[in-house]
């Protein structure tokens, strides 16, 4: 694992009685982003597939559109006062032409979360930056299918299953076969090691692929895989109002509380092939 | 429920058989904080106490110690194109002789919540902002008392019996009454509104109190409730490495997998009156 997980001491109580025995936590790091040496972001994050994080964050951003949009990314030595490199502190220097993000508050939030001000009216604002059309996917999943991936999800988390401590996202395809998992103690960096993933393995646009994550389905996480042109986004648990007006408006299928063979479609069902009866 | 709640329409699938119907779901907005006239922060959040929000996002980085130290806040006019008010934009005045915060992108990180560089030993950047000593807080809670505040804390939780989908904190006293409950889409949004309602009724620091979170317990957890003056923080389900490291240093009891009678004590259990056995 690495350094995924870490041991420390804890004060077990079972039914009113402790007992001090080692018990293992999921590591949390911070991880500096920076673009071509300047600071783009800073996120709590578990260590480990930390370029994939980056590319994949930069394809949220709008700035990273394919594996050549990247020249390189590096850890950056010298980061601490006594010039150590502590693989917290990425650099990530983009393909000549391709337009570094802007990191402002205002710009950093408009380009990728929402408008700031309404919540609603300028979601258009974001789906002028989506790069691939979600809502022309012809992409289909069979629902029985779509209720075995929570199961394939689980069962593929390996550090969870040692801390009980963080979140997954997990790239399957049309027959249900797991491409990617990853765990993190932040979601939406499970997300963006995924989209990493992909992005440097040269298969963006993920048309033809559904994305399942652990927990909620926030507007966040619909923005993140619309950006990497992922059809259908799967969740756990609920998703939020927002959630749900953006996947209706990028053409997205959106799908909570999948659990066992219940499940909560909130757009296009057509995909699933289900109507309401 | 105000603007906590919306209803959209969904297609429910039981048992393979499809039916559409409404749907309450947690609504998800964005606030942006300014402070005087400046965007410091964009968060995307449930409507509801936001001048809360805002005054304990501001307790958490340090800018504000007391309801003394806010001069005014109120939602923001002309937002938008049309001059509407959205509120969704938030202003924060601060009294004379406040020092406003620095907004990019590093300075955040740095007061917020790490060093960006290696995790653990600039820890030390985060213990010298903290406004009150936790270490000596003689604060005690029966290990009973605390087991009992899941049920209390789920009990009260108004929203998440309509939507299953968001987080809950809640203050409690060291007879377990609950002083606040907040909930959000945000665990830390839930964090600071809590906090922030401490901090404009006048409670800074919240010596003798317990704060229960529904999830997970992240650095950043710990740190809010550090600024806050909380010394326990008692949380659902597992924390990272890091909220245990930084706990230990400020001397926070920290808690973790509260369930039924059972508890992971990671920090300080002298406050619960345990020892290992």
């Amino acid at each position: 694992m690495g350094r995924m997980t870490s041991r420390r001491r804890v004060l077990r109580v079972r039914d009113g009685v402790p007992a001090a025995r080692p018990d293992t936590l999921t590591v949390e790091e911070p991880l500096e982003i920076r673009v071509a040496g300047k600071a783009l972001s800073i996120t709590m994050r578990t260590p480990g597939d930390d370029f994939d994080l980056a590319a994949g964050f930069l394809v949220g951003e709008g700035v990273v559109r394919a594996a050549s949009d990247v020249h390189s990314i590096r850890y950056c030595a010298g980061a601490t006062a006594d010039g150590g490199n502590t693989y917290n502190v990425l650099d990530v220097v983009l393909a000549p032409g391709v337009a570094p993000p802007d990191a402002s508050v205002e710009r950093n939030f408009y380009t990728t979360s929402s408008c700031g001000l309404c919540g609603k009216a300028s979601l258009d604002a974001v789906r002028t930056t989506v790069t691939w059309p979600i809502d022309d996917d012809p992409f289909g999943m069979d629902p029985a299918t779509l209720s075995g991936l929570p199961g394939e999800l689980r069962a593929a988390q390996r550090v969870f299953d040692r801390t009980g401590g963080l979140h997954a996202a997990g790239l399957f395809d049309a027959d249900g076969k797991l491409l990617c998992l990853r765990e993190d103690v932040g979601r939406h960096n499970a997300v963006d090691k995924v989209v990493g993933w992909a992005t440097r393995d040269g298969r963006l646009p993920l048309s033809g692929t559904a994305l399942m994550v652990s927990g909620r389905a926030s507007f966040e996480l619909v923005q993140k895989a619309a950006m990497a042109g992922i059809p259908v986004l799967a969740a756990v648990s609920a998703p939020s109002s927002l959630a749900v007006d953006l996947a209706a408006e990028l053409g997205l299928t959106l799908v909570g509380f999948l659990r066992g063979t219940s499940m909560n479609v909130y757009t296009r069902p057509d995909r699933l092939g289900l109507q309401p009866s």
